[in-house]
C-alpha cells in the first residue's frame, strides 16, 4: 500500500475532477504492475496496473488507494469489473469512494465476482493523499493549502519589503515542487503586482506542469494568462481545480483564514531574525484565545537546508 | 561523562562566579562518588565527590566537566591537589579551564603527580554546560538567554494584549524550570506594569529558588525587590550573575538582540494562528536580509504538549 501511495503522488494536482489514486498488483510476492490516474483523470490507476500485469493479474492481489470504481463512462470500463475480468484473487483497498456512483458498490462488485476485499488499510495516508478530491466531494470547493515562507520572528519581509531571500535554495526548491502538486496557485493583486514574473514552477523536468494562475482583487479583470476571481469564495467555480495553493500575500492568507477556507498551512521557517518586518497576517477574525487552539494539527516537519518545512492541516472535527 | 554533565546542571544558576561543574568517580566499573559545585560556588565538584568516594577513590578514575582548579583560596584546597591526595590514577576532563590562575596548570599538576590525564571529551556539551562561566570569562559579562513565546505566525499577543494563553502547561512549566537555571531574570518596565505578580518561579520544590529580579527601565528607579538597570550593558555590573534570562517585552527583546547581547534564543512555540497580533520583536537594526542569516543555530529542539519547544545558539564564529 505504502508503494500505491506513492504513485498516487505522481497524478495529484492534475487529475481533477478524478481522485489521483495509485494501484500495485503483487503476484507471488512481485510487483507485475504499477497505475496511477493519468493527467485529467483517465485512465484509471487500476486499468494502467492491469495493463502492464496482463496474463499475471491472475490470482493476483491489487493494492488501490481508494475503492474501484463501479460506474461504466463514455471514457472507459468501471475498474471493479476489469479487476474482476482479470482473474485477481483479492483487492486491498485504503478508503471506500465517496462517490455516490460507486460508494460502497465497487466493493460489492469485486465481492460478488469471487474476488476477497479488505478494506481500511493505512486510511489516514489515503485521505491526505486524495485531499482535493475528497474536500471536493465534501465541501463543494477545492482543497486549499495556505504558503507562508518566515522568518523565527513570524516576517515574511524587511520593513522595506525585501523578501530575498527568507529561505534558502533547498527550501525554494521544494515550494516549487509544491506548485506542481496543485491545479491552481493564487496570489493577491499586491503579489502579483510586486511578484508576476516569479509566480510560475521552475525546476528542471516540470516546466510544463504549470498551474493554472488565479488572481484575487475586486477590482482588476481580464489579466493576461491569469484567471481573475472577486472573492475568495469563487476558487468553488474553477474548472478542473481541486487543489489550490495560496502564496500571498498579507491581505489575501488573512482573508481565506476569515472565511475559514484553508485546509493546510504549509509553513517554511528560516533561522533568521528579522525584527519589525512585515508580518504574515492582518486580521483573521479570532476574538478570543481560546478559538486559536485545536484548530492545527502537525502532519508533517522536516529540515530542507537551514530551514524548518512544517506542515499543518485543519481539524475539522472539534468539538 | 555524561553523568558529570547531568550532575554539572543541577548547580546551574546557582554558582557564580565559579563554573558549574559535574563529577563522577568510578572505581572498577562501579560509581563510588557524584559531585556538583555547590550554591554560591563551594564546596567544587571534585571535592564533593571524593567525600563520598573515601578510600574507593584510590585507583579510580574522575570524570569532570572542567580542567580540575589549581589554586587554593581561603574557602578550600586546589582540587588538582584532592585528586592526587586521594590517589586517583586518572583524570578524565571535558574543558580546559579559561580561568588564568588554572588554564592548564591543573592538568599539569596531575601528570606531575603520576595521574594520566584524558582530555577533549564532548566539549560541546561541557561548553553548553557551563556556557555562564565561559561568557563571563570571554566577554566580561553573563550568558544570555532570550525567552520568546509565539504563535505559528510570530505573535506573542492578541492586538488587544491578552496572551493567557499562547503556550499549553507543559511549556509553560518549561518556561518556569527554565528560570531556576538562571541567577537573574529581566524584563523591561512595559512587561513589569502589565505582568509583575507573574514574575516567579513556580515549580513544585524550586519555589526557594527565585532568581534575582531585574527591570530595565531609563525612567524608574527604587522598586522594592527589583534590581533596577537602566541599559541593556549595565548587565555586566550584575553582581553573582552568570546567567540572564530576558523575559521581554518586545522592546526590551529588540534591544538586546539590535546590542547583539542575546546568547540564546529559547522559542516556545504554539501550534496557533493569531493574526495581526503583537509581533515579538520591533527594529533590531538589520538593515540587510544576507546579514540576518548565520547568526542563529538550532542546538534543540522538542515537543512540549502541543507546543515546540526550540533553542537557538548565537554563532559567533561566523566569517
Ligand atoms: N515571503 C512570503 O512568503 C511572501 C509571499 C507572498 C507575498 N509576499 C509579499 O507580500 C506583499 C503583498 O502583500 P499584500 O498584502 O500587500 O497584497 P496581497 O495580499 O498579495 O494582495 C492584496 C490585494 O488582494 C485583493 N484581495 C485581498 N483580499 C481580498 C478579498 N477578500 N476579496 C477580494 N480581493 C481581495 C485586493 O485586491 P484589489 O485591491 O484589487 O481588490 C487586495 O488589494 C508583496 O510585497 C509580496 O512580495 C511575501
Ligand atoms: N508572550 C510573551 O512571550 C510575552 C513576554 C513578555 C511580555 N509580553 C507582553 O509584552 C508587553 C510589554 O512589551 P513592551 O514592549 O510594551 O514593554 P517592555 O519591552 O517590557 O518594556 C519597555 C520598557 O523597557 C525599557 N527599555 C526598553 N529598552 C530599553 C533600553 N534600551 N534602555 C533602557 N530601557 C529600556 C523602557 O522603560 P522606560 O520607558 O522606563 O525607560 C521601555 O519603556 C506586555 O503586554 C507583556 O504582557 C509578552
Amino acid at each position: 500500500m505504502g508503494v500505491a501511495l506513492a504513485l498516487a503522488e505522481r497524478g495529484r494536482g492534475r487529475t481533477a475532477p478524478n481522485p489521483n489514486v495509485g494501484c500495485v498488483i503483487v503476484r507471488e510476492g512481485r510487483v507485475v504492475g504499477r497505475g496511477w490516474t493519468q493527467t485529467g483523470g483517465r485512465p484509471h490507476a487500476e486499468a494502467m496496473a492491469l495493463a502492464e500485469a496482463g496474463a499475471n493479474a491472475r490470482g493476483a492481489i491489487a493494492y488501490v488507494t481508494l475503492e474501484p470504481c463501479a460506474h461504466r463512462s463514455p471514457r472507459g470500463p468501471a475498474c471493479s469489473d476489469l479487476l474482476s475480468e482479470a482473474g485477481v484473487a483479492r483487492v486491498v483497498a485504503a478508503l471506500e469512494d465517496p462517490d455516490a456512483r460507486t460508494a460502497g458498490e465497487g466493493f460489492a462488485r469485486l465481492e460478488a465476482a469471487g474476488i476477497a476485499v479488505t478494506r481500511g488499510i493505512r486510511t489516514a495516508e489515503a485521505r491526505r493523499s486524495m485531499a482535493g478530491f475528497l474536500t471536493r466531494q465534501a465541501l463543494g470547493r477545492p482543497h486549499v493549502t495556505l504558503k507562508l515562507a518566515t522568518s523565527l520572528d513570524g516576517c515574511i519581509a524587511m520593513a522595506d519589503g525585501s523578501s530575498r531571500w527568507i529561505t534558502g535554495s533547498q527550501a525554494r526548491a521544494h515550494a516549487h515542487l509544491e506548485r506542481s502538486r496543485h491545479e491552481a496557485i493564487l496570489v493577491g493583486r499586491g503579489t502579483y503586482e510586486a511578484d508576476a514574473p516569479r509566480l510560475d514552477v521552475r525546476l528542471p523536468g516540470l516546466e510544463e506542469r504549470g498551474p493554472m494562475r488565479v488572481l484575487l482583487s475586486s477590482t482588476v479583470q481580464d489579466v493576461p494568462g491569469w484567471t481573475v476571481i472577486a472573492t475568495p469564495q469563487d476558487i468553488t467555480a474553477l474548472p478542473r481545480v481541486d487543489h489550490i495553493l495560496v502564496e500571498g500575500g498579507e491581505a489575501v492568507a488573512s482573508a481565506f483564514l476569515a472565511a475559514d477556507l484553508v485546509d493546510r498551512l504549509l509553513l517554511y521557517r528560516a533561522p533568521i531574525l528579522i525584527g519589525g518586518g512585515k508580518t504574515a497576517l492582518g486580521d483573521i477574525g479570532l476574538t478570543d484565545l481560546t478559538a486559536a487552539h485545536r484548530r492545527w494539527a502537525i502532519v508533517d516537519a522536516r529540515q530542507l537546508g537551514m530551514d524548518r518545512r512544517e506542515v499543518y492541516e485543519r481539524e475539522r472535527n472539534e468539538g
